[in-house]
């Protein structure tokens, strides 16, 4: 970090309709303030670790080095502890409910992991409920300035963190996958749980048909390269950008066609068990 | 700021669905290029004066040093003024309206104050309706590049400054007290005004019982130190992270339970009081 | 750009709930840490290429000398192209779909054109969904570094490029103009594609009456200078901030007392047809 400013990626349900987010920002360009932010969103639910998990995961491979700074926290005031996670290019800093689990996994898992208990390193707070602005967004921030990992807290059990949580597709003895939205995303695209390989290995390729069952009804859906090989109001099947098999419409929101949301289920059949 | 990035820290109401934000920041970049701009929000609602001074209010004191720049400006096109003013750490840009006047208390007091009248210092607009991009947003950079405050226009009277108009909570003879709900966050958390002490001096202590009549109606809210203290479903009162009591339900809506919206009232009455 | 910071000013449909502009910001400053990006909005209506043109031409002029990265962009996955424009004074990198063509023109028109294809200035991609991501705003952050126009793909014929469709007013032979609604404000004002000259040219002065027809219905409004001088409730023509003509009502949506959208036609009438 030495001939280039320090990057601090940024994840929070805190919206931003109020401002929170920028005093978070103020906060820690006031304690480094050569520091770069870069937003990743603040448009989680509220509360919804599991959204933010993901979404995190979804983005990390591409944040350039420097600190994560992952807050969506609805045990703040409570004892569970705010963390600092040391991977091989950096380091994540977040509460320890989960968020930050998958993003760790991918980054080759944790190295080192702190607890952030060191007065000297957080703001006086007036009040307990406002852990981003007071404790995490300060830590990220002096990470960012080259503070030792170890002077933030005291160092704890990796195998202490709270675990993610993401599902895994349930391969039924009949050939089908009992499957979960993970992510419905602006245009309406349902990415799923499952990989295309599942697919291939039920003997489905590109350009083949899936059945897709939401509920009580089945439809049909054709593996397409791109939204635009989809006609006109047609349910496909596509790898999405991240590699996973998602729904789509072509301009169209196949989430509100078929009354997905994320976190629902739904059963992909292969052509023999297909109706 | 001669070793550092000046900074320029913003609010508004002029959303993100237009390029307002956009172009404002554009401007100030072109004038200033080594700028660093702090988005505090830009979500106030359209036209709301109250609400913008009380969000700026609550960031200031977390602000890097700089200039404050806040366009919440009903009166655009009048011949309502756009000032600056110096406070001891800085300078704030903005229209007179009492937008900017409960922080400039905050940061210790008005010393200079200029309206924003020099020409050169504006850019030439086509029409008389964003003050924000043609006015306050140049003085804003121009300021943060180190332009003498006295060439953007002419000295005026501190004591002409429109005032701010934040709420006193009015204190009851029978020991009640009538207060406003000042901000509903995203949380639906609603903020009093109501510092702890008023509380504690009619013998409520943290643990104790306030009544909260909205209304016809009055319920019981606990004092608790967090929101995990709450129990499921339980109205309680807490200390926010400004120091001021808040209503509060662990992981939902307090306004959405009470039908509270910012601005309006409801009555706190102590233990003697309560029904 | 030898002595300032690149910029890259970025305008999309992403919006913020997904972590589309995250990531594009994450994979310019991965290539170009010293960029600096000036989100001009990020809310174009999804598929909206002529929201988004409309957006870029009012912003253009404002944005600092560098790269425009501009993405609405519902041929995604398609052989449509993505291509870099340079024009006078930078590059405006996007999809080949007219989305840049209003901005082109105002800058002076093409000088060159590459079509993206290269693919070492690509990001290797799992699936073709996210061309922001993976192929322009990749060539965005190469064009800031300096990397040579003609690198980034083959040279294709500005002739070539899908036009910009923007609505040309109709003057009719009573004297009328039928127009168009260009732009819905977050304040509800409606910007016409209508000039004050043509105003003018029919006999309109500034403080004269114009009759507003919005299907069956016909309304009047005063051509006043500003917001502030209209009265309540009276429904106003002005000059707004980009030299067109807008109609509007003072601190209430225009759009939602008209019941008008973007989009949508309105009949102008000169007071000798005005009922």
């Amino acid at each position: 970090m030495s001939d280039q400013p320090p990057f601090v990626s940024f994840l929070s349900d805190y919206g931003r309709a109020d401002e929170f987010v920028g005093v978070c920002h103020a906060v820690m360009l006031d304690l480094a303030p050569a520091l770069r932010i870069v937003d990743i969103t603040h448009e989680i639910p509220p509360f919804d670790v599991r959204a933010g998990a993901l979404a995190l995961v979804r983005a990390v491979q591409y944040l350039p080095a420097g600190v994560v700074l992952a807050i969506v926290d609805p045990g703040v005031g409570t004892d569970r502890r705010c963390l600092v996670v040391e991977v091989e290019e950096g380091f994540l800093v977040g509460p320890d409910n989960g968020l930050l689990a998958p993003a760790v996994a991918m980054l080759g898992g944790p190295r080192r992991v702190v607890s952030l208990e060191s007065p000297e390193y957080r703001l006086p707070a007036p009040g307990p409920t406002f852990a981003g602005r007071d404790i995490m967004a300060p830590a990220a921030a002096h990470l960012a300035n080259g503070v030792p990992l170890e002077s933030l807290g005291p160092v704890v059990d990796p195998a202490s963190l709270a675990p993610g949580l993401v599902p895994l597709p349930n391969e039924r003895e009949d050939g089908s996958i009992a499957c979960e939205v993970l992510w419905v995303d602006r245009y309406g695209n349902c990415q799923l749980n499952v990989a295309p390989e599942q697919l291939t290995e039920r003997g489905i390729a590109p350009g083949g048909v899936v059945g897709v069952r939401v509920g009580e009804r089945e439809r049909r859906a054709r593996w397409v390269p791109t939204f635009a090989a989809a006609k006109p109001s047609e349910l496909v099947v596509l790898v999405d950008a991240y590699g996973m098999c998602a729904l789509a419409l072509d301009q169209r929101s196949a989430a509100s066609e078929l009354a997905l949301r994320a976190g629902q289920t739904c059963v992909l059949t292969t052509p023999e068990t297909a109706p």
